[in-house]
């Protein structure tokens, strides 16, 4: 049990725990006893571990690790929730464990009105955090306009992909895709319907390189700049594409992976937007937003996604991993860009109404 | 001539040239031929210099340098002013001259309804582009609410201090500002009125002594951060400063003087926002404006400025230095912290009715 330094190490950063499983009478009024049956593994969590002050607080040593969670009623004490209920648990408390006693509030009923074809693992992919950040920094940061041209960084990855395609489909924007890889961009042409795609790995951090894929691309969708860019990488793209933005360009800044791995901020191996300057004579602007702030939304966001996969506008990818005992080493491959869409831990299959197994795992930080 | 590399090298980048006056038989239907009074000197000039593209294009090898200037009219073509008429010059071509023929549309009309306390080079300060930077930055980019607090960079220039006061006097904010020694701060502190002062030369560029400036400074005002950070100076003082901002909080990226000397931007004297990655937890933005762009809407805003003026509410400061073939080593002052509020530069006395002396000057590129 200690705080990362760089990349996660598992069974020493996080450690999985055998405890006994939580019983119906350690439960207070108002609230359930959760058994997960998936969690959702994401970039943030990194951000989580470090000892630092941010939109929540940091993760303690000895807790649970804090994660988005689809799980199974087994029990009840709040008058809104019945056993074989399925929720997803907000308390942001917790959510790497097997089983789980949380207040009923925290709990929100997975819609029941979602087309037959979508699974409910989309609860934590294009329908949760990830297709809400999509939604959200795509329209209330970047306002896109049909006709502007936008350039999306992880573009293979559970944001950006949908990023990519409401931008496209929805809104009716020029797409270019940044993504590693042969595999990823050969998907994000076909699949996703990017206009253009750069393999940022053929750039090899080297700045020419990489102002010439800008520039092909561009040509390629044959306009002179990004209207907007949503950044989920940071480092070295965003430095390299503030020379491209256009006239009142906008930055989305969703997240900046390619440095959540490195413990400190002032390493070489961060690269830092030293062209921000140009922000100045393209009147442009560079924004952060956290999706927690548009939580009164997401319901009629989900609904407009969902609809938006029923019309063939909108498809996602899950990655769909076995083990809570091997989320540690999963969670790693995000920062590798290992994964092929939403990474979920599958954590177990409902057993509702029958009573838990012995020995649930929890892993704790 | 040539452009130069770091500080201008007086009679080297800019060149004092005697060229025959301009006469009035070489103007054509519709020009002017302009007497100049004052140049106005800007920290934008050193861009201007650059060949690099912007939002204007650069000044050419050859040219007369670009500046904005008051004049009189000595002769004109344009039905719309007569002799002896004082303009502003908006052509953006020259400047640096003490005569000049330029097209009479270019030439805007002082102000002839100014309270008589006000001199006419305000119409190059607090009423010329540097109120007007400091009134459409503030009021459109960092849209102030009154009790918020902003922190301003470059406090006693002719931009920060005009910014300093209509946020302290008119809109009700707490007002920080940052300047460099002993003079300026006490000016801030006893002219301008800001409620916590930061002499940012005490920190000599240590992180963590600024930092402890920041914190002060907000303990005074009793603040927990920066709602807006009007910001004319950049590299290290906007880095530390992304990590004290509030929630949703305002960069406005003015302008960015630290950097403008250092020709290498990714030199190790242009400190990069390495701290960038703070904007997403905090929801907020950086934002570039150029004050071009609000031209339509200058008319109003030198009616609000001159009335603040006349109650009080706004104090200017003039740096006004005489001879125009000092001017390269003026500007020069600027990067260096050198002068005290609006550096003006005055070219010559109204002349007008009578003609034009020989052997006038031109600054050339």
């Amino acid at each position: 049990m200690r705080r990362p330094v760089g990349a996660i190490v598992p069974n020493v950063d996080l450690v999985a725990q055998q405890e006994p499983t939580p019983t119906p009478d350690q439960m207070r009024p108002n609230e359930v006893l959760l058994h997960r049956l998936y969690l959702s593994l994401d970039p943030a969590m990194r951000g989580w571990m470090r000892n630092s002050p941010s939109y929540i607080p940091p993760a303690q040593l000895g807790d649970i690790m804090r994660g988005g969670t689809l799980c199974e009623v087994l029990y009840s004490n709040y008058g809104q929730l019945q056993p074989g209920d399925l929720v997803q648990d907000d308390s942001q408390n917790g959510g790497w464990s097997e089983y789980a006693i949380v207040e009923g509030k925290f709990c929100r009923p997975l819609p029941t009105d979602l087309p037959a074809t979508i699974p409910i693992t989309a609860n934590l992919s294009a329908l949760g955090l990830t297709g809400m950040t999509a939604y959200f920094g795509l329209f209330e940061i970047g306002k896109p306009k049909a006709g502007e041209t936008i350039l999306v960084s992880a573009a293979a990855g559970a944001t950006g992909s949908v990023v990519a395609q409401i931008a496209k489909n929805v809104v009716g924007c020029k797409v270019v895709g940044i993504a590693g890889g042969p595999t990823k961009c050969q998907w994000l042409r076909d699949e996703v319907g990017c206009d253009a795609v750069i393999d940022y790995k053929q750039a090899n951090n080297d700045p020419k390189i990489f102002q010439e894929q800008l520039k092909t691309a561009l040509k390629q969708v044959n306009s002179k700049g990004f209207d907007i860019f949503f950044d989920n990488v940071g480092g070295f793209i965003l430095n390299e594409t503030l020379r491209r933005l256009s006239l009142n360009g906008r930055v989305v800044l969703c997240g900046a992976i390619s440095g959540y791995n490195v413990e400190d901020q002032r390493s070489a191996l961060v690269v830092p937007p030293s062209n921000y300057m140009a922000l100045i004579s393209l009147r442009a602007k560079i924004q952060g937003f956290i999706v927690f702030d548009y939580a009164r939304h997401y319901k009629e966001a989900k609904r407009k996604i969902a609809q938006w996969i029923s019309e063939g506008k909108v498809t996602f990818k899950e990655d769909i991993r076995s083990g809570l005992e091997k989320a540690p080493e999963y969670l790693n491959a995000l920062f590798e860009g290992g994964n092929t869409g939403k990474l979920i831990v599958k954590v177990g299959d409902p057993i509702c109404p029958s009573l838990p197994q012995d020995k649930p795992q929890r892993s704790k930080l």
